[in-house]
């Protein structure tokens, strides 16, 4: 069915940017791209790997977490994808990877600080670890509340989505968004690098401060504020 | 002769992912490819490198580690998988590499924590790490009392080597194992993703926690269980 | 037009060498080369990937920052670029970069020891590591007063720029500069290795101490000095 | 002259493995190739770039450091490398680099401990950083006098080349060699990985021991005693 083919294709696409970024390891990791005049979107099929992946496998779901199209089982986290588009309706795409420096951070259930300009570009506060589920959580509908937990965590600390577009689910590892499927994975990509610089960060001073607030705002603004100057 | 084409191609070709996989340099390395109904395996002939290598270059080996068929010498480290061939009837595959991660921990002497979810997706306690053999054994029959290493701190820790397909050998390095040569390439793989994060994990928290009992049962179900609903 | 043809292509090539020495990632990191003799350079146009860039894309800017040719917006640091350029006539080559160990020691507010031949190869100082700016400073014309950050924290410690070509603007990331824009993206890439080495020095040994004198002059000599022997 | 080709063939092929096998960036390290019977070896040109090389460019020196053959001068390091051959009849290969864990121990002035197998396949000690050179050898004929820095730390430890293929010289870098420059080369990147895990192996346990001697003598003797029994 034509209907989802540009939800399929967008899918596809930034799926296959996630290993040449060094972003996963074999089937480790899937993005989805939303159409909420649909109420659907397209995501990764569960444990295949990259290169045998093409847009016809990309399964098409509900917000409900229901398959619509698609031979293939979807990816074991789509219920969480579900959740936070049924949410979120600016949201129109979503990546999740264990890659190796988020990941670490988030085993390790501390916020990543705000150290350098290259965090500030991207984002004005410490990178939220959402605290680990409850065991009842866990043992209830855990994709679904995988979703709740990342809500919840930016709800408790006031945290708008369209703002804070990345959060490492604590022990778990991190899951990123934005206005499509291609800005998801390049927050991934931006969290990657900035978890690596602030660990570095961290063992070459081990009280390194955190950055202050007018180069915060500087850097966010030059590129995200009204008045901003950053691309084309 | 036709007879061991199928190991011999199998072992092949996962010995050649092991330093796509970035597992080995030179010539480090070895992976074997098992027919219990012949009783015998393939493995990589000794010190020749992975370009060099072909399909009919895989040394043929009975589970008492005498060559059946091929005119090269095969791994210094055959006996080895000869041994846990004869006692594992279920695993057709064998790994062994010096991967960097996973050594570092191999001659820490430490055992792997689990801190995360990518560890418990594929095992639900902290990797062990063999201690070093006594000196008795050093001088006698190596390779081969290496596999008894291996099997004597699975046993005395009570675990089953069909759950726990990965292991540190103390001050020397991972052997990994599975249901195919893919598998135990697979494992050594997942196994130094894990090494990585874990020694991260602690450098970001030097009090990082393990994962708690209910995320650890949760994630190693959702892809081992009875109700396992990963991949296709 | 012909006439600024050599410094776009300059800028171009050199460009193109950032994502190829793995010293950036998606669109961060920009190159300039100027011709002093016609008052302007060419610099990366802001937010645009490496692999969509051409010499005719490349925004020719005068030394007070205004565009003279080009039809896409320059660099958000093209005035950082344009304040160096008016003050320093030996410079024809600007390099910025948010590298990922030299970025680390940025935002750690430390200047790199000098801890080997490496370093003493191109460098006879520890790398200087501006302090911030003020916060008038950053709500003024902030990239143009980066350039004075520069400036002011070689001048506060004596130091030429013909000298030291490379510095680490705290909080934020690394500028290097040189004769071309070839050489400043040079001297890029051998930050970021000293960079990395002398975290994993300081690592090996807490108490590693400054290269002795006669090696730092010796080494930096037999490539710089008068009698210099290296190269052809 | 063809007298020469083999050597200029071999010193060629042993350079550009160095870019290949990670150990170089830009024109840092070269490797030479001797043949005792000329009283000569073929070596890399200062200061060109590796794509740039050829068997032809390859510089033929004699064992005091004089050019023979070439048009190009030789790497600045020539006279250590002549010194070495001068003195050491059975090498006939030497390689130098600035790999980034082998130049990290270096700066730190710390040997590098035996921790596992890895290392003690092809060494039985730790391996040596030698001291700094005093003021007046710096100030005399520098690289003449490394290679007495390095020939004096072996002596000084009752240590013979033909056992020990690979040194730290003090503040600077490692120089390997062996039969062969490939031989050299490998020695290279052997210690790099070693001086990787090395570090890593101190970071997951402060208090990692040395291999015992049992282990050492075993997997030293099996690949390099008179009853090895590894490779073909």
């Amino acid at each position: 069915m034509a209907k989802y083919e540009h939800i399929q294709h967008e899918a596809f696409a930034a799926n296959m940017q996630l290993p040449q970024l060094g972003l996963v390891v074999f089937t480790f990791g899937n993005v989805s791209a939303a159409d909420h005049r649909l109420g659907a979107f397209a995501i990764k099929p569960s444990g295949v790997p990259y290169q045998e992946l093409t847009p016809e496998k990309m399964v098409v779901v509900d917000f409900d977490g229901n398959t619509i199209e698609g031979k293939l089982r979807p990816s074991s986290d789509t219920k969480t994808h579900a959740v936070l588009y049924k949410n979120w309706d600016k949201v129109n795409g979503i990546a999740h990877t264990h890659s190796t420096y988020a990941t670490a951070w988030a085993q390790s259930l501390r916020d990543i600080p705000i150290f350098g300009t290259t965090h500030a570009d991207h984002l004005t506060i410490d990178i939220p670890c959402a605290a680990p589920m409850s065991d009842e959580m866990i043992l209830g509908d855990y994709e679904h509340q995988t979703g709740y937990q990342i809500m919840d965590c930016l709800s408790g600390r006031g945290l708008k989505h369209t703002d804070t577009e990345m959060i490492l689910v604590g022990n778990h590892a991190p899951f990123t968004w934005g206005e499509s499927a291609a800005k998801a994975v390049y927050n991934s990509a931006v969290l990657e690098s900035v978890a690596q610089m602030a660990l570095l960060t961290e063992q070459i001073n081990a009280n390194a401060l955190r950055l202050k607030q007018s180069l915060i705002t500087k850097h966010y603004q030059r590129k995200h504020g009204p008045d901003s100057y950053y691309g084309q």
